[in-house]
């Protein structure tokens, strides 16, 4: 593990969170008044959450969002403990930005950041469209991703949203700057865990590694360096569900993900032997998705 | 409401939760001995739980899952709490029934009930293919569909897996033998409740009323009676969604949805003048579904 590195979302404020840390980085973008007061008000809105009344599963909103034609899984978190709600979006899609926006809006949510996994090939990001809706929203991308974005994150990064917060864990293989995104570990954060794959771990398979840097050898020792080194019950929600599943574990993966339980030699084999076709959006997508789909910028970078 | 009556599924348990009730239908499909022990094993493979080790939310495994021609929201739903990990599917299609099955085996479960919402008209239910594959499974649906099943379900019965249960609130509207599946209230039932409303209530939407039975003025008053009075943390996940949203909560219908939200009248004339085309599967659907999806005996009974 390299040494953790931490992304704030504001200056001034109250924390009273308990971490540690080695090296922080302030970033004025926001400026929301940090808590730990965690009584819920309108309904627990997230998807599950413990019988005790505001206690801290119930601070997460968790919302899994599907769009149909790239089989694309968004993500909406929020920080319902935190008096903003704080939130989230994990690889926005352009086409359902319209929705995904309605539905921060009658949460009552402040959506912060919106972040991608990696440089998408099959879709656009809805990360340039939310940011013109929405100017406060600042994007997320990782720096070996070499793609643009208001913050680039390393491994090791927290990414605040209220008390809440997801790690960054380098998880290149699919691509050269994939991540994944894990919910904090300790006692103040939602157990269990989970980790937003992108395309590093899907639901019984994983993605392909024959372009865009890609690498076999890569993922199979990202997957099997930080992702089945997290607790087995972590659950695992992917960028793209294929068969109509919509989340797993650790523990699962580890037992039955038909590539990943392979051996290295045999992985390799099995990726090398794909023969996929080229993705009929790749040539579009991927510039758009390098300024994190603001093309307009692009013509002028 | 109607006095509440109880489906069981085995004779001679050890029936430990606290549960008053006023009429007791006990079916000897299977002989599952109760208990509850709660601690978990392998993982918390419930889509969310809380952070007590071994607490209440643990118990509950749920899955959502999908199928994409149709739109249709499957749910595998188990009691990890007790030894043979009881299991009910909630909307089967027969399409996906392979990876259902597949599912039901890794995670370890015993599938006992196959159990329809109502007579959908625009896909095969999986419930025959099921029992054709796993005969110890049971086919329940409600009486009022008029539909052949294993066991019918009136309004106030109680389906049992396990220590947990669904409880049965009759919502007809979209068809006149609708009903939707509730997870249980009381202590030892996990919070917040989840309801599974078929194609009564949809996420910021309804079904449509104008066939099978279907009535505006019914399908209005069984939402407001038999789900909106229900807390408003109350997870609702229904039996189809064409946007992408995977789940909702009582306090957010009760709020947004375009439909449910307006007056009688209004609802009326809403539904009145929704123009929608035939199903395109319904002349093949709605006899399969008769029979459960057991299209063999429809030509023999």
């Amino acid at each position: 593990m390299l040494p953790l590195r931490f992304l704030r979302c504001s200056l001034g404020n109250t924390w009273l969170s308990s971490f540690s840390f080695h090296t922080a980085r302030s970033i004025p973008a926001l400026s929301l008044p940090f808590s730990s007061h965690s009584k819920l008000r309108f309904g627990a809105m997230a998807a599950y959450s413990t019988e005790t009344a505001g206690s801290l599963s119930q601070r997460l909103l968790f919302r899994q969002l599907f769009e149909k034609e790239s089989s694309t899984y968004t993500y909406l978190l929020a920080d319902l403990g935190h008096p903003d709600k704080p939130a989230v979006l994990v690889d926005p899609v352009d086409k359902t930005v319209g929705r995904d926006l309605t539905l921060v809006k009658e949460l009552g949510l402040r959506l912060i950041y919106a972040m991608n996994t990696h440089v998408h090939a099959d879709h656009i990001t809805g990360t340039g469209i939310l940011k013109g809706k929405m100017p406060g929203v600042k994007s997320i991308i990782s720096k070996a991703s070499t793609a643009k974005a208001d913050h680039v994150v390393e491994h090791g990064d927290k990414v605040y949203f209220g008390d809440l917060f997801l790690e960054v864990r380098a998880t290149p293989g699919h691509t050269l700057g994939c991540v994944t995104y894990v919910t904090g570990d300790g006692p103040d954060q939602p157990h269990p865990r989970i980790a937003f794959t992108g395309d590093a771990l899907l639901i019984r398979g994983c993605g392909r590694t024959d372009f865009q840097g890609g690498s076999s050898c890569q993922l199979y020792n990202s997957v099997h360096s930080q992702i089945f080194t997290l607790p087995k019950d972590t659950l695992i929600y992917p960028a793209h569900d294929y068969k109509g599943f919509s989340v797993s574990t650790v523990g699962e993966e580890m037992l039955y993900n038909p590539r990943l339980t392979k051996d290295e030699e045999t992985f390799k084999s099995i990726m090398e032997n794909l023969q996929l076709a080229y993705p009929k959006m790749m040539d579009i997508a991927v510039p758009a998705n390098f300024v994190c789909g603001l093309q307009d910028q692009s013509t002028t970078a």
